[in-house]
Formats: C-alpha cells, sequence, structure tokens
C-alpha cells in the first residue's frame, strides 16, 4: 500500500510566523502523500480579548458559547487555514483547505457530558471517507481545520488531535498511514523539564512500566493513550515529536515513536 | 452540453439570517449542477469597528490593508463560507467552501492603480479550470469566497462579482453556464427607486438606447458591462435580479435576462 501521512502540528507553531513559514517548507518537501490537521493556537483567545469575548477552559478544553464558535471559526477556518494553503502554495504544494462541514469531510455531535455544558464542542461521528480518498488520489493535500458540522447546520468545534486519529483510522484500509504528533516537546519524556530525555521507542509493555512508576507526565497520557488506540485500528506508525524536527520524525531519528512491536 | 448554474449572492442577503436561510434552501433545491459565489456583506466592516480597525472605501472598493486583509481572510472565508456550507449540507447539498487558495483555484495579482493604493485588493489572472470540472463532475456544489493568492503565499481579496464572471467564463467550453447576479434590486431598473420598473429582458441595442437616454442608473453600468462581457465569452444566459427571487430568476419568470439576442 501507498504511504500517507497525517500530521497534527499544535498551536505554538501556528502563533510563530517564523516557525511556521520553516514548517510549511518541511511539511511541502515530504514526497509522500499527506494530510495536514491543525489546531488554534493562541490567535482565537487573542481576538476574544480583543472582542471582550469571556473565555473558559475546563480540563484543558475551551468551552465553546456561541461568541466563541464564531471566533474559532474565523480564525481555524479562516485566517489560520488560508494562510497556510497559501503558504504550501508557495511551496508548489497543490494544498486544499477543509473544515469538517466541507464535503460533508467530518460529521459531529454536540459534547453530551454528564456535569459539563462544553457548548458548542463536537465529538466525532463519521469520516466522509470516499471523499477523502478521491481528493487524495487527485494528487491534493487537504489541510484540514477543527471546525466540523451536526449535519443539521450547527458548526461544531472539534479538538484537532481527534481529527487527526479519525482520518488515520479511516484511511488504514487504503493506505499504509502514518500519523505525526507534532507539538512544542521533543518527544514523549522520562522528564517533562528536559527535551533530552526523549523515549526513542514506545511499546505497549513499556509504557505500562513506566506509568506504573509515574515516570510519564499526566498531560502525555490521553495523547499516548490515543497512539496505542490509532495502532490498534490499523495505522502503521506514530511519531509524537518536535514541529521544528518535522523532517527527522519523518525519518524516524527523532521523536518518540509509538508502536505495538 | 449540461447546464451549470453560478449564482453570485451579494451582501444584504448574508447580513439577514432569515433572508439567508430562505436563499439557501432556494439554492439547494435547484436540480443542476452549480456554484455559489458570496461577498461579504457588513459583518467584516462591523468586526473592524469592533477592532478598531479603519476602513477605507473608494469609489465602491474597500482598500484592504493588512490588518483589513486579516478580517477579510476570517470573516469571508472561515464565518460566512463555513456557515453556508453547514447550511447547504443540511438540505442534503454536498456543498464544498473554497477560496481561491484552496487547490490554486483563483490566482491574482496585487491590483497595479496609477494612483490609488488598493492595498491587498487581488485582480485574477488564472482559474484552475481542470480542478474546478473535477469537484463540479464529483457531485460537489462550490461555494467561493473572495478571498484568493498570488501563489507566493500571499492573500487576495478579490471582487465577487468578477469572480462570478471569470468562474463562468471558464467553465463556457465543458457547461451550459448560466450566470445569476442576485442584489437587493429587482433587476435592471428604469427607475431605480422604483422595483417595479424591471427591465425584463436587455439586449445590446436596448441597453445602448438607455444609456443615451441616461436612463440606466450608474451603480447597474459596470454589472452590466460585465453581463455583456460574459456573453461575448461564451455564457449562455446572464440574469440579474433579486435573491429573495432566486426560484423565479431560473425559471425567468423575474429579473433582467441580458442577451445578445
Amino acid at each position: 500500500m501507498e504511504k500517507l501521512y497525517i500530521i497534527k502540528i499544535g498551536g505554538n507553531i501556528i502563533d510563530d510566523d517564523s516557525k511556521l513559514s520553516s514548517f510549511i517548507r518541511d511539511f511541502a518537501s515530504i514526497a509522500s502523500k499527506k494530510i495536514l490537521v491543525h489546531g488554534g493556537g493562541k490567535l482565537a483567545t487573542e481576538l476574544a480579548g480583543r472582542l471582550d469575548v469571556q473565555q473558559t477552559i475546563l480540563d484543558g478544553r475551551r468551552i465553546t458559547d456561541a461568541d466563541t464558535l464564531k471566533i474559532v471559526t474565523m480564525v481555524y477556518a479562516g485566517l489560520i487555514n488560508k494562510n497556510i494553503v497559501a503558504g504550501l502554495q508557495a511551496m508548489g504544494c497543490q494544498a486544499m483547505g477543509l473544515s469538517g462541514a466541507d464535503g460533508n469531510l467530518i460529521r459531529a455531535h454536540k459534547r453530551n457530558h454528564p456535569s459539563i455544558d462544553y457548548g458548542f464542542a463536537g465529538d466525532i461521528d463519521s469520516i466522509n471517507t470516499a471523499l477523502l480518498i478521491d481528493l487524495v488520489n487527485q494528487g491534493i493535500t487537504l489541510v484540514v481545520n477543527p471546525i466540523t458540522h451536526n449535519g443539521a447546520g450547527q458548526l461544531l468545534n472539534t479538538n484537532a488531535d481527534t481529527i487527526a486519529q479519525e482520518l488515520a483510522r479511516a484511511l488504514t484500509a487504503y493506505f499504509e498511514v502514518n500519523l505525526v504528533y507534532s507539538f512544542e516537546k521533543s518527544g514523549v519524556l522520562l522528564d517533562a523539564d528536559d527535551n533530552s530525555t526523549v523515549i526513542p521507542t514506545l511499546q505497549p509493555a513499556y509504557y505500562k512500566k513506566l506509568r506504573e512508576e509515574k515516570k510519564i507526565f499526566a498531560g502525555m497520557i490521553p495523547k499516548i493513550d490515543n497512539a496505542f488506540a490509532a495502532l490498534d485500528s490499523g495505522v502503521k506508525q506514530v511519531t509524537i515529536g518536535k514541529a521544528e524536527d518535522l523532517k527527522q520524525l519523518i525519518a524516524h531519528t527523532a521523536g518518540t515513536n509509538i508502536t505495538n512491536d
């Protein structure tokens, strides 16, 4: 099967023009088929501040009220997405930016939580795999932003890590999918404050041991659990590391490779 | 050849939630292949006001400085585009929202004017006709916003009427293209303040006569000139009328039909 990379970039790269340009250059240089999934960074929070729209973050998740939904739709689906697409086009990469509403790519429902009202936060129901494959096979590099829809006209704000994972799962039957989560750390670290303590390879048994010894910092656990879940659903490889190291992450000479064996 | 409608909606519809819903329903009900092109309405001006970004309009064109470009990218390519797409999806229409940067759909250059600096206003150089045809033939209804790019990473703000016209021209060799400009008036009027004075059919000779008699109000002249130019480049039919009358415009029972014969 043909190789396909799904690469998630985190907020700290998006907030930094020079890091973003450099990332765009590295991403465009990947010869294989590829999809980019991006989050939002601080731009949405900053715009909310300028517009006096109060922001509430609960358990690391933004509460998306109606005004915040407008802001993230403008910033994620508009400003960030189109600037990344234009940047990739300038590198000769045939990029196309889509939200989950476009082509019914990602359908979600408003999160139903027993005690917290997350507002217009969307949990994924389905991926339009047929469209995804059509576009990828046309040589198009999709740039996917975290705005989804519920099929009844409501836009929703979905976690970009989860979008990357669900796109990966949807494509495992058709491509050899390599999922890369790039963020501000150099990989899964033994010491959260020391980028030199990257674990190069993480298998289930070693991960279990590290968790028992409480050597994995709490913020990483959902990411790693998601990575193993992705492997279990047929994703070939999951790599976690620093966005600035994208080329080395692809070459497996940096970051943490999460693997079942 | 198969019929294809290219429909431009004006700002006054976008600014009004109930009119927009109704328009979306009417548009979705068109059985033929179709493309929607939208402008911006007052939302961008309103957001600029809230962010204290001074707006300058010269000869009816917005001067797009760097901050204004960010605003229109957020509002046109993000908020408006994604809400229209989600609304169409809810009506069972397989809509996909694209800017001119997406898939290199519309390439433009920064306007070069001898005396006025329009800022990041973009005049169109080329349309990616192959992509346009691929997507249309996949049964996708494109929703095109006026943000374009220059191929070197710069987003630009392009006139939506011109985008509709250039998309129409690009497709005339492949489809029987019907171009519909919907706006706040009922059509081309003999008396600008009286919607009952619609001219049902306008041919070159009649238009020339009306212009000589100064019976066409100035604001309509560029629209009509564009319409005749579109016909000359192979567009089958151009119709101008009220967005609320979309179904009747399609049925040719309302609005002004501009024709060469």
